[in-house]
């Protein structure tokens, strides 16, 4: 089976429509910040793949595109500017950073409120708590699609293996696996004999951005797929499993591109419109 | 083996004494502020243990007993003073708390530069980011005692498994593990086929509060145990483990008690102290 992440992604998009109407006859336009460094093409193309995407669903956006040798104080005093705007109501810093750049303090330099993106200290600490707060899109993601599929029963045996250990992908999904009590083992790609670690894998998601590194003797029949991995391949862009090789194996597959990655924006903007509503919920509070 | 952890603990309390007379000598003395609530018999132990080793070592401690069925704000109150107070240098909360308290609000009073027990948001934000900071006390001594009998070297083929996900040592176990790259798997008491897991374990921590849980058939030969648990078993007390099934199978073994007890207490009083050194250089570099 296909896990259609376009197809839940605009499920998930689509119910924010009345919810994002409501927040403007409020008076409240959502609005996302960004903040670009450096000329990275990907960081551009998705940029620019989640600048559209709010555009077409009304949300408002402001990039701020540094050049690479921009300095530390000036992206501070940009994100500072933003947390103290009350028009904007959530920040986006599209990763990775140019490496003169200390990221844990610029990330942690969004105020926790407006961190939509869900990668501050804050947010990772109050998953670890299991209580209410933003999550990494991409996680948040992959939960929700298997969520949707119905692919997530809780199940004593049912065993998780992620393979990546990244503060954005590998380490906040592994927590929110742990916190629903499931089985989670947690490997990256210099683990040695993986292969007979992702073969006992009722769920394996892969974030270890090696294209098509997992084929159908990796896994047990029956185990449910999520690649993560956005890789190019020539001009192709793949994911970290071989689809076409393990189609035919496993029980359920999201495809590259066309599973995570529309998830991934499906949940930054739901984040968003949360926030969005969380600030008029206090503007209100305050009257 | 025996993995001696009082041994260890009295080495690393050794190392403070002469970090704590160069703070008296400039005029700071250290201080914890405890928080205990209701009369639960292993929480007033528990207390008594840190505060006894405290005295010892010449720090000063001021306990704050409340009844069980204390107004939450009274307790944010207090903490609040604690925080604002620079005579005072940690806050440690004992948990569990009354069901009737909300647990994370409690703990996430607690100013981040004063969490010496390593519990709120941003402690667990920050090791899940990989930069400096307070630490779980338990989870901090498990590694250091390990890395002490030099039983933690990198190794792609290592396997850790941890049973036991709670907030205060199964997840920043696991998290610490993670970003030190290695292959992790955490389960807990519910999950099937467990000895199935903890067989292929190279090092197998466990936090589960079920006596004598594991035995020699649970385990590979020559792995290494560390026991976190503490439960009672009649008039004594005896960890997750049953040490004398599995003593002669393997590797290396903390014994209950003199094994993760001692260390957990060593590390509360290391990272009060650097948290009175931290806030000495912050006195010098605002003059």
């Amino acid at each position: 089976m296909i896990i259609n992440g376009t197809h839940v992604a605009n499920i998930k998009l689509d119910n924010l429509i009345h919810r994002i109407s409501k927040l403007k006859i409020k008076g409240i336009i959502p609005k996302l910040g960004i903040l670009l460094i450096g000329d990275n093409m990907d960081s551009i193309m998705y940029i620019n793949m989640k600048q559209k995407k709010c555009i077409e669903y009304g949300i408002d956006v402001k990039v701020v595109h540094f050049p690479v040798d921009v300095n530390q104080e000036d992206i501070i005093s940009i994100i500072n500017d933003m947390n103290n705007n009350n028009t904007i109501h959530g920040i986006l810093i599209q990763l990775p950073l140019p490496t003169n750049l200390n990221t844990h303090f610029i990330i942690n330099s969004i105020h926790p409120s407006k961190d939509v993106d869900g990668l501050t200290y804050t947010s990772i600490g109050k998953i670890s708590h299991n209580v209410d707060s933003y999550i990494s899109s991409t996680s948040r993601g992959c939960i929700e699609l298997l969520e949707y599929y119905k692919l997530l029963p809780y199940n004593e045996e049912f065993k998780v293996v992620i393979i990546g250990d990244s503060i954005h992908i590998g380490i906040p999904l592994s927590i929110l696996f742990m916190k629903r009590g499931y089985n989670v083992q947690v490997c990256n790609k210099y683990t040695k004999n993986i292969k007979y670690i992702t073969k006992e894998a009722d769920l394996l998601l892969t974030a270890c951005g090696v294209p098509h590194l997992i084929e159908s003797d990796w896994i047990q029949s029956n185990c449910i797929l999520v690649d993560i991995g956005i890789n190019k391949k020539g001009s192709n862009i793949v994911g970290d499993i071989d689809y076409d090789n393990v189609y035919n194996k496993c029980r359920a597959i999201t495809p590259v591109p066309g599973g995570i990655g529309p998830m991934t924006i499906a949940i930054l903007l739901t984040q968003l419109v949360e926030s969005s509503e969380r600030y008029y919920r206090s503007t209100i509070s305050n009257l």
